[in-house]
């Protein structure tokens, strides 16, 4: 029987400035922490909110310079939605997987994006960017972008630590928004309990914790959209090193019952 | 501007014992936390994995003493599944949302409850049941438990703190499992940002984050399914008092694209 689990802490990074393209995300998240006396501790878990890792990543277009499809302008018509950010939501969609056009300036859109992740204008969004008709896309490869920001805080900060970055998505069947990884490097997204047993002595069966989304979406409770907390550290979780980045969790499309 | 918000703790209880039928859970939860030295505040959020609230409120059924109906019987062979539960499914089920019977032993049934919870199973469970053929059923009214419990608390601790019931279960397009609330009270169960700005003054649309399912996965990461750490405080986080329980969550079947 693992022993027992000890105390997290959900750590807010203080102090980080707005973001532009170019800017080296650890090296700013270094300052930041040194500022708030805040260190990263060998087996911490670096939290990072996918638009600062996008805007860092330079994955921002600029609406004015989008050139609507006929077909872009005739769904952003049918969804009442700008028929540029249709267009550059198909630019980053491999399926539609629902459109609701029930409600004439409420139209939805919910799709799947080249990385696997199926969520709403498929992650393009015009929130905290500065800069009147700008959008930002999702990294082109978040787990990649994990990767490397994990190797920045090797080089920064001289310990290993787990990276998660975070998307904000909605689901079906729930209201309200939640906190999900999509991408993820130094730690296994998930754990998997099965052939274990329950504290009764009992086989869990069909137990896989994503416990890349349950760190996702505790982060998620101190980042707080309109308060500049991009950053946050979870410490005290014992994960297992290794796996394949957050792309493990996503459901392959044989096994699931709702695309 | 909100102020930055503050580190949260994850604190899981140690020493819970097996709950039984009628066990007073907060005289349980008091005896084991003031033997560990931990404390309830207030503010703090008691977070409860639904198993043990069921077991308490005797929400257990013996499949010895079920008599599957011939439909039970015909869905269970065709799902591999054993009839008396399938049975017991259907008792808490008031819609199937999907059956896939691809597997021969591996069907899945997904249904909604009377709660208006959708997962596998109805949340009928036999993990961490002791005696052979027992299995949980969710409690009746989850937030109503929640509310009795918040004010056993209040009783017991003499501190107003809010409760939340967890559930663990699967989600489409993801694979693994997260927890989720079922049940709450004290704290509004979303938290609505529509109407402020973001970091950089922009109005922030659309944005309402489902905060009691944030905090129950938040929860869940120390639960640790196989280790008896049913009940985890939460301290730091500031809530919204009020609020009509986890029952907010559950999105409108009119609004609801997956159902």
């Amino acid at each position: 029987m693992p022993s027992f689990p000890k105390q997290l802490s959900i750590i807010p990074v203080p102090g980080i400035p707005e973001i532009k393209p170019g800017d080296d995300l650890v090296r700013i998240l270094a300052a930041a922490a040194g500022e708030a006396g805040i260190s990263i501790e060998e087996g911490d878990i670096v939290v990072f909110a996918q638009k600062i890792v996008s805007k860092a990543e330079g994955r921002i277009v600029d609406l004015n310079e989008v050139e609507p499809s006929p077909f872009a302008e005739s769904v952003a018509r049918t969804l009442g939605k700008d028929p540029r950010l249709v267009e550059v939501i198909f630019s980053e969609t491999t399926k539609v997987i629902r459109m609701d056009q029930r409600k004439p300036d409420k139209g939805r859109l919910i799709v799947e994006t080249r990385g696997g992740i199926i969520s709403a204008n498929a992650g393009v969004d015009a929130s905290n960017v500065s800069g009147g008709d700008r959008v930002t896309l999702l990294p082109l490869d978040s787990d990649e972008s994990a990767r490397k920001l994990a190797e920045d805080i090797k080089r920064a900060f001289g310990v290993d630590a787990a990276v998660i970055i975070t998307d904000t998505v909605g689901r079906p069947w729930r209201d309200g928004l939640v906190d999900i990884a999509i991408g993820c490097h130094g730690m296994k997204a998930m754990r998997d309990l099965r052939g274990g047993l329950d504290a009764k002595g009992m086989p869990l069966i069909a137990t896989v914790m994503a416990d890349a989304d349950e760190l996702a979406s505790a982060a998620g409770l101190v980042m707080e959209k309109a308060s500049s907390a991009p950053v946050v550290i979870i410490r005290g979780y014992e994960y297992e090193k290794g796996g394949t980045g957050a792309r493990e969790i996503i459901r392959d499309p044989e096994e699931d019952l709702f695309r």
